[in-house]
């Protein structure tokens, strides 16, 4: 079968950095006790008062095709969300529900990329960013933003990479990072977008995580709302990753146009699903709150061990699920120290670089296991790089 | 926001035959006793113990991450339950679950088609056919399959425009036809695809529904195995429209290719509704055979009906939910009929033309109301074309 060149070269070739991972997965299959703080998954599971609520609403009948667009009753809760916190005004209009937060950058990037586009995104990065990208037909470039910025990027590095852009996607608060971006930083990208005719998708689906700084959705800055899509999810804010359900937020138009794209990829998301998110989004910011109080907690347990060294130290941990560790005192690289540890100590960690170039030197720290378990492998990993660092 | 070309030109505008559905909604809306006979939906919800293997499994903690392919258990299910009907062997490895059968259709043209790819489908369609090919950057190309044949596609007609397309899209049991493509039909299309290098796409949906003849997948004609994509869902079968689970089978290249586009497009599909699936595959054809039983029913009852007069003619109708009746008689285009039926007894059909040019001066009757109201709904609609054939 002769398969498409966009498919077949969708990611690269070659190492991605991710062996540190699949190494690990084996180790524990084979019986070997792997502390595994490499994936972006609580701990926790979706609540079970979420899960009657989907249960009801099926045994009820909810099991027919739902509307395309998502049901009124989720596009409103989500729109009124979004309209409350950032206090632009939003409507189901701008509301497309979709099967989770990828889905959504996937509609995003279609909505605006057309065969060989240029796209700009920003490294370090979530792994699917650029294959999301190629899947489109568009054509990724990579903007970095650097470590001593606290991985905060530069309009300057961003204009510079922006002639001819279609779009740029940018994530706050960050994964792999812990960044959250400062009003300066999303001024400066709106600035370039708004200079080079670019779309900004901003993927904002860990924005119930912020530990330090406060969430800015850069849709509610002047002049950014007709350009800008915004890539929300349940995963996150409500631990409901395997449920998937998300959604994006924009100009009516685009939305529209979309939810035509969304019926000849996806044909909807189950209507009980969608009742239980909306079930979710009616307990408000408590249930928010609880969901992400555990890495609230794990992320204080960071920084006080960290606090007390000067081998390992830590991006600021602003928000999200991760702590982005510098590690390039030990003279090691992220992939060397990230398979040395595990070799040594059972503990996963990934590679700064199997998150981009500007990652090297870092490992990134899933903050996704019990507190005890956690503060056990922080103080080991922490041990450990003082002890190749000597 | 400037949308890409792709996205704004989907669907043409325009007129898509789907006025008189919409309609027709209108009417009900405001409070009109109309009968639908539009829309492929069963008129009996997803069976319950389904829903509670589904919310058992949920409960129980399959709310995580789903790994993107599948469960091992799902697929290894869907594997069997085609090696089983088709003699073709089959595992897990040929299997990717998707969302539904849309993003299934979605991802297998992803899979085959480059941007400005020639891609063929058989007209009368499923409406979103000639979309799904464009989302994916391809040319669609109707091939017509005609009325005087009982909708069965000519081997010659797909080979006068073979030259230079990569794809074909097939749909048997066929929506809107009711036509499941014969032996010499297939045949005639696996010649075509082998003389030209082209991968067929098998959409079959409608498997469990056939009131006449066999349904014989394509995959398993001799040299077909590695160039054939067969679309399946859960939608039809088992009464689990909503859902959204359904899974492309193919060659395990080709597959694995497409799991990692399912990476960047839904990042699969939840753990506890491939659990429902599963349990719903388990309980075997009896399951499958009370989900058709009212079809097959209300066909009986078209055919009963149909007998009695010489107005309107039913393409044979073979399988699939659906009767695709034949008025020209009446001098009438299917969209005037469908009209003026609606019009003059609140009775809502589609128009054959709302399927593609192949379909003009049919209108097709959905078999998805109750057996009673069914038979009234049909002596009217044979009473009003002999009232407009006089």
């Amino acid at each position: 079968m002769k398969l498409s060149h966009r498919i077949t070269h969708l990611t690269p070739s070659g190492s991605d950095g991710w062996e540190v991972f699949y190494k690990a997965r084996r180790m524990k299959a084979e019986g070997q006790p792997v502390t595994e703080l490499t994936i972006g998954e609580h701990d926790i599971r979706t609540a079970a008062p979420i899960l009657d609520a989907m249960h009801a609403a099926a045994k009820s009948g909810h099991t027919g095709y739902a509307m395309v667009p998502g049901t009124d009753a989720l596009r409103d809760a989500v729109a009124d969300r979004i309209a409350a916190r950032t206090a632009v005004p939003t409507t189901r209009d701008n509301i497309l529900i979709t099967p989770g937060g990828q889905a959504a950058l996937f509609a995003a990037h279609h909505a605006v990329l057309d065969q060989g586009d240029r796209a700009l995104y920003i490294d370090p990065y979530y792994a699917t960013y650029p294959g999301t990208i190629r899947g489109v037909g568009g054509d990724p470039v990579a903007v970095p933003a650097r470590a001593d910025t606290g991985f905060q990027p530069k309009a300057a590095d961003i204009a510079a990479n922006a002639e001819g852009a279609k779009s740029l996607l940018i994530n706050t608060p960050n994964n792999p990072t812990g960044a959250v971006y400062a009003r300066d930083t999303l001024d400066g990208i709106a600035q370039v977008c708004i200079d080079h005719d670019i779309t900004l998708i901003s993927d904002e689906v860990y924005d119930t995580q912020v530990w330090d700084g406060t969430h800015i959705s850069p849709r509610a800055l002047p002049g950014m709302a007709d350009r800008t899509l915004v890539v929300g999810s349940m995963s996150k804010s409500h631990a409901m990753t395997g449920s998937r359900v998300g959604w994006v937020c924009g100009p009516a138009e685009a939305i529209s146009h979309m939810i035509n794209l969304a019926t000849h990829t996806t044909y909807g998301v189950p209507g009980y699903i969608q009742d239980a998110a909306l079930f979710a989004l009616n307990q408000g910011p408590v249930l928010e709150d609880e969901v992400a109080a555990p890495f609230r907690r794990r992320r204080a347990v960071t920084e006080a061990l960290l606090s007390g060294q000067n081998t390992v130290k830590a991006s600021p941990t602003q928000g999200a699920m991760y702590a982005m560790l510098d590690i390039r005192s030990t003279g090691m690289t992220g992939n060397d120290f990230a398979n040395a540890l595990l070799d040594a100590h059972l503990i996963a960690t990934m590679p700064g670089e199997s998150f981009g170039q500007a990652g090297a030197g870092h490992v990134r720290v899933a903050m996704t296991i019990d507190d005890d378990s956690y503060a056990t492998a922080m103080r080991t990993l922490i041990d450990f790089a003082a002890m190749q660092a000597t």
